[in-house]
C-alpha cells in the first residue's frame, strides 16, 4: 500500500529565491492576520507596541489561519508557474482573517474596497475593521473577494467545491477541509463525489486535507488515527493521498511544493488522457488529495503562561488575551508580530514589497479575482423552450387528470435539450428523479456515473446531468456550489427530507441576503427546490415521511430571499417552473404531487391565476360579485381538490349558500405588502377575504403558518384554518385528509359551524357529512382504498349529481 | 491488505440439520413479508391464488427484506448457540415487513397482539394489516418489537448502535447499514464512533454493510466501486472488514454463520482482553464488521416482462405489479410464493412448525423481545443533587453577575457524580462543552476518547462520559440510541447548528408520538437539549451562528411532546435542568446564554416562577394590583435584561406609567390550555396580559412565533413582537439587539408609540432614545464594544439614578 503512496522523493523543488519569496509572502500573510485580530492601531509597528494599541475585544481564529496562509501562498506559485486556473473553496471558514489577507497582498481586495488601500492607512482599516461594529464577519463571508463559501457552519466545503468543477473543464478547485469539519456527516459522505465527476467534461477538485489537529478544545479524529487508517481511508475514498507534514517552514515549502506540483501533474495527465478517450469511454480516475499536517497555530507563541499553545487547541482563537492587565501578554503579542519581520515585508508607504506583490498572480488569474468566484459575472439566462407546447389541455376544469411533476419532466427534458450546449443547467436530487416522476428528463440526459456501467442499468452515462447520491447534503452542496459559479439548477427532493438540509438552506439564504449588500457581487441564479411525494400522498411510507414544514423554516428568512409556490394542478406548476428558472438571488420552494390529479386551469388562466400569485376562481364559486357567505380559501393541490369538492357538496345540498373560492399559488401573497414584496394589499386581501365572512382555510401544510402570514389582516379573526396536524400513517391519500380534518366532509363541516344562517339544512348536511365520513372509515378498514365514489369523483360530476 | 480481510478457510460450519433449519426460517421469513405486502387473503395458498386474494393496492419493500430476515435468521442461531444478549438495528427500516415476519416468527408478535395469533386466522390478519388503512406501518416503525429505529429516514442507523452499545457492556448491537443509507453524511462519520466506545465499560457494535447494490433507480456508490477500495475504506474507518458474497442459499448460509462466528469470536477477544487490563490501559481495538453482498430482492421473480428484477433496482418495491390486469403477473406471484414451500414451514393450524420455532432463542434472548429494545423497562430515574446547593445567592435583582451555563454545569457534575455508579447519564455535544461553559463537569467525569492521548491533552479519558465529535447528527444519533434503550443524557450545541439535526428531532418526536400509542412500549428518558452560544451572543462568529428558529421547527411536533424554556437566569436555568432530567417521552430544549449577566430571581423565586411557566415580576412592575398602562413582556435573556433596562427608563422618566412586568419560562404556556398541555387557561393569560392594553413583547426568536402562540388570545391585536430579524453580524450583544430593535432604547420607544396618553413628555423620552441609540451606534463603531454605561448597566441601578 505504502509505495501507491509516499511522495517521490526529488530533489528540493523551489529554487532559493523563489523559497524566500514564498515564504516572504506567507510572513506577510500571517502578519496581516495576527494584525486582523489584534491590533487597531501601529499596524506596521513603527513604534513599540501599547495598550492602546490593542482592540479591547479580541476576536477571531487564529488557529487555522496559518495553514490556509500557507496553502494560498503555494496554489499562488502553481496559478504562476502553470497559468492555471484556480480558486480557493476555504472550508475552515472562520480562518477569515487569513482569506482576506491574501486577497489584500493580491491587491483584490484595495480594488473592490478603495478606502482599504495598499499603505499604512489602509492596514489600519483593515485591521481595525475585522470583527468590528460596522466592520467585516469574522469568516470567509461573501465580503471576502473569490470566496464561494463562508464556512461558517462547518461540511460543507467539498460539496461545494465539486459543485464549482462540474461543467468547468479548465477549472480547478483547490479545497481546503479542515480536520474538523472532516468529523461532520455532509463531509464525510462528500469525498464520494469523484464518482460523478467526468474528467473530460468537468474540471478538477484538488482536495486538501489540513490536519492541524484540533478543534475547539480537543484532536480531531483524522488526527489521532494511525497513518495507515488514515491513507486507507482516502485510497477507499478513490483518492491518491499526498502527504506533506511538518513545522519547520523551509523543509515545509520544499515538499509542499513538490506535492503540489506531483498532484497537478496527475490532474493534467488524467485529464488528458480522459480527453483523448471517446467521449463516455473513460472510467472514474483515482484522482489526487493532499493531506497538510501542520502545527494548529503554527508560527504563533509556542507557550502561553506556561501551557503548551503552538500545536495544541489552545491556538484555536486567540492565543493570547487579557492583554490590558498581562504586559507579558502584550510583549508577547509583540514579539509575535515582530517574529514575522514586517519591516521586510511592507515598504515605507506601509505597501507590501514588490519582490512580495510579484509572487501573486496576475488579473483575473488571482483566486481573489477569479469570476468562477463571482459566479454571477458569469451567468447567462437559460434558454427556456415554449410552455404552450407542454401544456395539459382540456375543454373544462376537472374534466381530465394529469400527473403534475411528468408533465413538469417533460418541460424540464426541454430545458434540458435547450441548454444543451450551454452547459449549465442540471438537477440533483437523492435518487428520487424517477420516484418524482421526472424520468423524461432522461430523455435528454442520463444519470452521471463514472463508475461501472452494466448491461442492464438504465440511464447511468459518463456525460449525464442529472446528479443522484443519497445524500441530501450533497445534492444541495453540489447545487450551491454550481450555482455560485454561475450556472443554473434543480432540487427535486421528498417533502419530509428537505429538512436534513434546512441548516444549509439557512447558510445560503443568509449568504444571499448579505451579499446584496455588496456592489461587486453580481447575482447568481436562484436555488430552486421542487418538493414533491409530499406529505397526502405518502401511501408507500407513512409518518416518517410526513412533513411540510420546510416552508416554516424558509418563512424565517430574510422576506426578499425566499418565495413558496403551491401550484394547485399540472399547468400552474409548469408556469412555476419556468418563472422560478428566470429568477436570481432568491430560493424558490416548489411544492407539488406526483399522482394523477384532476387539473383546473388551462395554461392560460394558470399563467394568469400565478401571476397574481392568489385569486378567486369563479367558475368554482356562486356569489358573482356579490360578497359571499363563506369564502373557501385553498393553498396546495390535495387542499384545492378537497375545497373543490366540499364545494361541490355545498352548491348541491345548500344552493342557496354564497361561496367564493380562493386559490393561492404564491404562498408570499398573504403577507401584508410591507413585510414580502409578493404580499398583496391589505385592500387586495379584504376584497378577496371580505371584512367579516367565515374564512375556511384549507392549506397543504401546518394550519398556523397560516395564521403566522396573516394575523395582521383585517379579518384574521375569521380565518380558519385546516391543514397537517401529525396525523399521520401508511394510508390512502384521503384517509391522511380525513385523519387531518382536511377532506371534503370536514370542510362541510366547517362552513356549517362557520355560517349559523345555514340552519336546519346545514344541521342535516351536517350529520351527512358525518355519516360520509364514517362509512369512508369503515371503508377504506376493509378495502385498504379510498371509496370509489371518492376516487371517481371530477368537479364537473356536480353537474352530473354523481356524487349522491 | 488482502490478508487481513480473507476470512479463513474453514470447514463448513453448519451441520446438514442446522442448515436446513436456518434455511427453513429464513423461507417462512421470506414468505411471510411477501404475504404482508400482496395477500388479504389465503394465508397459506390453500387454494390457487386468485385475484381477490390479492390488496388492491400494493405497497412495501421487498428488495432489502430477504437480506434483512437472512441476517436475523443467523444472528439467532449466534444467539442461541452463545447465549448471547443482541438486538438488532434495522438501518433499511423500510425492509419492515421483514421485520415483523421475524418478531412474528419468535412469538413475540403474537403476545404483544393476541390478535395476530400463530395461525392462519392470525397470519391472514398480519398479511392485511400492513400498510393498510388502521394497520401498520410499513417500516420498522415503534411498533414492531425490537426496534429502536425506524429507518424511514435514512443515515441514523450506526450511530443509534453506538448509542445503545454504551454503558451495555453485556450487550451486542448488530447494525444493519443499507448501501443506499450508507451513502448519507450522517451514516459515513458514524463509522467513527469506534472511537469512542470502550470496549470495557461499553458494549459492542457489529456493523453489517448490506450491499445489495441498489436504491431506489440506481446502483449505489459502495456496491459498484471496485473490491480494494471497499476493504481500504473499512480499514481506514478502524474496522477489519469480513466479506460474505454470493447469492447461492446455502453456500451464502456456511459462509455468513463462519464469518458471524468469526466476528463475534474476535469480538469476544476484544472485550476479553480489554477488561482483563488496567481501566484506561487499552487503545481502540480494530472491530470486525461484516459487509455482505447479496441480490436485492433475493429469492424474488428473476425476470418481469423480460425485465431483469432479482439483483437490480426494479425489485426496490414491489417486483411485481397490475396484478388485476396480468394474470402472469399474478402467477408469477403464486409460484414466487410457493417456492417458498409453505407446506413445509407452517403446520395444519397455519402456525410455525416446531423445528423452526425451535431455532429462535427463548424469553427475553428473543432480539423482539429485549428490554434494551424497550428501553422504558430499563429506566431507572437520575439520582438528583440538591438545587439548593448550586444556585446562585443575592439579596436583590440585578445585585451580581452570574454566567447561567456555567452554574448549570456544576450542577450537571453533581448529577454526573451521583450518577456515576449506576452508569445511565452521559452528555453529548460537537466539542463545545466547555466552550458552552459546562466545563466543570470535566471535574466529574472526561471526554471519552479511545485514540491516542497525549501528556498535554485536557480531560481526555478512556472512561470519560462525555462524548464530543464534530457531528451534531452523531450526538443526536448516539444519544437518541441512549434514551431509547432506557438512560438519560443532555445534548449541548450552539444555538443556530442545532438546525442541522432538524430532521432527525422530527422523527424521534415522531417515534415519541407513536409510542405512546403502544401499550407495551414502556416510556424513556426525554431528549433534553440545552441551545446556547445563541443569536444574541455571537461575537465571536456572527451572522452565520445566529438562528433561533429550531424553536419553530419543533412547535410543528405533537404539543405534548414538545417543551421549550427560556430561563432568564441561572437559578431558572438550574431549576428548568432539574426538571428536564426528571421527565420522560418529551422533547425539552432549553435556551440560555453563557456570558456573566445581571441575576433576576433567587432561588425560591425561581422555583415557583418556573413552575408557573410565566408570571408577573411584581418587583420590576410599577401598577401593584391595578391594572397596568402597559405590559412589558418577556422571553429569553438578553430580552429580559433589555426589558428591565427599558423598564428602569420608563420608571426614571415616566414615572406616572403603570408598567407591568411578565416574563415567560415556559414558551408552551403562552398557548391555549385546549392546544398544549402546559398552555394557560384565557382566564389566567387575559389576567396577566390585560384585555385591551398594549403588550410590549421582546422575545428572545423570531417575533412572528409569539404571534402564532398567542393568536387566539383576547388581546391579540395588542401584542407587538420584537425579536430576531435575520439583521446580524459579527458585533456585540447590544449591538445586537440594537440592528434587530430589541434594545432598551426602541422597546421604550414601542411604549411610547403604543401608549399615547404619555403625551409630550413621552414624545420628549422618545427623542432621547434615539439620541441614545445615535450615541450608541457612534461608539461601537469607534471603540468596538459597548458603551461603558450599558455594560456597567443594573437592575437596582434605578435607585441610583446611575442610568443618565
Amino acid at each position: 500500500m505504502a509505495s501507491n503512496l509516499a511522495a517521490p522523493r526529488e530533489p528540493d523543488r523551489l529554487p532559493e529565491q523563489e523559497l524566500r519569496r514564498l515564504d516572504a509572502w506567507w510572513r506577510a500573510a500571517n502578519y496581516l492576520t495576527v494584525g486582523q485580530i489584534y491590533l487597531l492601531d501601529n499596524p506596521l509597528l513603527r513604534e513599540p507596541l501599547r495598550i492602546e494599541h490593542v482592540k479591547p475585544r479580541l476576536l477571531g481564529h487564529w488557529g487555522t489561519s496559518p495553514g490556509l496562509s500557507f496553502i494560498y501562498a503555494h496554489l499562488n506559485r502553481v496559478i504562476r508557474m502553470q497559468d492555471a486556473n484556480l480558486i480557493y473553496v476555504c472550508g475552515p471558514g472562520h480562518g477569515g482573517p487569513a482569506m482576506v489577507a491574501n486577497t489584500y497582498l493580491e491587491g483584490t481586495y484595495s480594488e473592490l474596497n478603495p478606502e482599504v488601500s495598499l499603505d499604512e492607512d489602509g492596514m489600519r482599516k483593515l485591521f481595525r475593521q475585522f470583527s468590528f461594529p460596522g466592520g467585516i464577519p469574522s469568516h470567509a463571508a461573501p465580503d471576502v473577494p473569490g470566496s464561494i463559501h463562508e464556512g461558517g457552519e462547518l461540511g460543507y466545503a467539498l460539496a461545494h467545491a465539486f459543485g464549482a468543477a462540474f461543467d468547468n473543464p479548465d477549472l480547478v478547485v483547490a479545497c481546503v477541509v479542515g480536520d474538523g469539519e472532516a468529523e461532520t456527516g455532509p463531509l464525510a459522505t462528500a469525498w464520494h463525489s469523484n464518482k460523478f465527476l467526468n474528467p473530460s467534461r468537468d474540471g478538477a477538485v484538488l482536495p486538501i486535507l489540513h490536519l492541524n489537529g484540533y478543534k475547539i478544545a480537543n484532536p480531531t479524529i483524522l488526527a489521532r488515527i494511525p497513518d495507515e487508517e488514515l491513507r486507507a481511508l482516502f485510497i477507499g475514498y478513490g483518492y491518491e493521498p499526498l502527504l506533506v507534514e511538518g513545522h519547520e517552514p523551509d523543509a515545509m515549502h520544499q515538499r509542499m511544493a513538490t506535492v503540489l506540483d506531483q498532484a497537478m501533474a496527475q490532474i493534467r495527465n488524467i485529464q488528458a488522457a480522459a480527453r483523448a478517450q471517446q467521449p463516455g469511454a473513460q472510467a472514474r480516475p483515482r484522482w489526487p488529495m493532499i493531506i497538510l499536517r501542520s502545527p494548529k497555530g503554527w508560527t504563533g507563541p509556542k507557550q502561553v503562561d506556561g501551557l503548551k499553545t503552538e500545536g495544541f487547541w489552545r491556538s484555536h482563537q486567540v492565543p493570547l488575551s487579557g492583554l490590558a492587565d498581562n504586559p507579558e501578554h502584550l510583549k508577547l503579542l509583540e514579539d509575535w508580530l515582530r517574529s514575522y519581520r514586517p519591516h521586510e515585508l511592507f515598504d515605507a508607504a506601509g505597501a507590501p514589497v514588490a519582490e512580495i506583490r510579484a509572487t501573486a498572480p496576475v488579473g483575473a488569474r488571482r483566486m481573489s479575482a477569479s469570476p468562477h468566484a463571482n459566479g454571477g459575472l458569469l451567468r447567462k439566462a437559460l434558454q427556456m423552450p415554449e410552455l404552450g407546447e407542454h401544456a395539459v389541455a382540456f375543454s373544462q376544469p376537472g374534466a381530465v387528470k394529469a400527473e403534475a411533476t411528468r408533465v413538469m419532466g417533460d418541460f424540464l427534458r426541454a430545458v434540458m435539450q435547450a441548454n444543451a450546449q450551454a452547459r449549465n443547467f442540471r438537477i440533483v436530487g437523492p435518487d428520487e428523479t424517477a420516484s418524482n416522476r421526472l424520468q423524461d428528463v432522461f430523455k435528454a440526459t442520463g444519470r452521471a456515473w463514472m463508475e461501472t456501467i452494466l448491461e442492464e442499468d438504465t440511464f447511468l452515462a459518463r456525460d449525464g446531468r442529472v446528479l443522484e447520491i443519497l445524500s441530501e447534503h450533497t445534492c444541495q452542496g453540489w447545487l450551491e456550489g454550481y450555482l455560485l459559479t454561475g450556472r443554473h439548477g434543480l432540487f427535486s427532493c421528498y417533502e419530509a427530507f428537505i429538512h436534513i438540509i434546512d441548516s444549509m438552506f439557512n447558510q445560503h439564504a443568509k449568504w444571499l441576503d448579505a451579499s446584496r449588500e455588496i456592489p461587486w457581487r453580481q447575482p447568481i441564479a436562484s436555488l430552486n427546490y421542487l418538493l414533491t411525494s409530499h406529505v397526502w400522498h405518502q401511501e408507500h411510507n407513512g409518518f416518517s415521511h410526513q412533513d411540510p414544514g420546510f416552508i416554516d423554516v424558509a418563512l424565517n428568512k430574510k422576506a426578499d430571499i425566499v418565495r413558496v409556490y403551491l401550484p394547485p394542478d399540472a399547468n400552474t406548476l409548469l408556469w412555476v417552473t419556468d418563472h422560478v428558472l428566470r429568477t436570481w438571488d432568491r430560493i424558490n420552494i416548489i411544492v407539488a404531487g406526483k399522482p394523477p390529479l384532476w387539473q383546473w386551469l388551462p395554461m392560460e388562466q394558470a399563467a394568469r391565476h400565478c401571476q397574481a400569485g392568489l385569486g378567486v376562481w369563479e367558475w368554482a364559486s356562486n356569489c358573482g360579485d356579490s360578497e359571499p357567505d363563506v369564502v373557501m380559501a385553498c393553498a396546495g393541490d390535495a387542499p384545492t381538490l378537497e375545497t373543490l369538492a366540499a364545494v361541490a357538496l355545498l352548491r348541491q345540498h345548500l344552493p342557496q349558500l354564497k361561496v367564493r373560492v380562493v386559490n393561492v399559488v404564491d404562498l408570499m401573497a398573504l403577507q401584508p405588502s410591507q413585510v414580502h414584496p409578493h404580499g398583496v394589499s391589505d385592500a387586495r386581501f379584504d376584497a378577496l377575504f371580505t371584512i367579516d365572512k367565515p374564512v375556511i382555510f384549507a392549506y397543504h401544510g401546518y394550519p398556523w403558518t397560516i395564521h403566522r402570514l396573516s394575523y395582521r389582516r383585517t379579518n384574521h379573526r375569521n380565518i380558519h384554518v385546516r391543514g397537517y396536524n401529525e396525523e399521520g400513517t401508511t394510508t390512502t391519500p384521503f384517509d391522511m385528509t380525513v385523519l387531518n380534518g382536511l377532506d371534503r366532509f370536514h370542510l362541510v363541516q366547517s362552513v356549517i359551524e362557520w355560517v349559523p344562517q345555514v340552519g336546519a339544512e346545514g344541521a342535516a348536511l351536517h350529520r351527512l357529512m358525518q355519516d360520509k365520513l364514517a362509512e369512508h372509515t369503515a371503508y377504506v378498514r376493509v378495502h385498504g382504498q379510498d371509496m370509489p365514489e371518492i376516487r371517481d369523483w371530477r368537479w364537473n360530476a356536480i353537474d352530473q349529481g354523481a356524487l349522491e
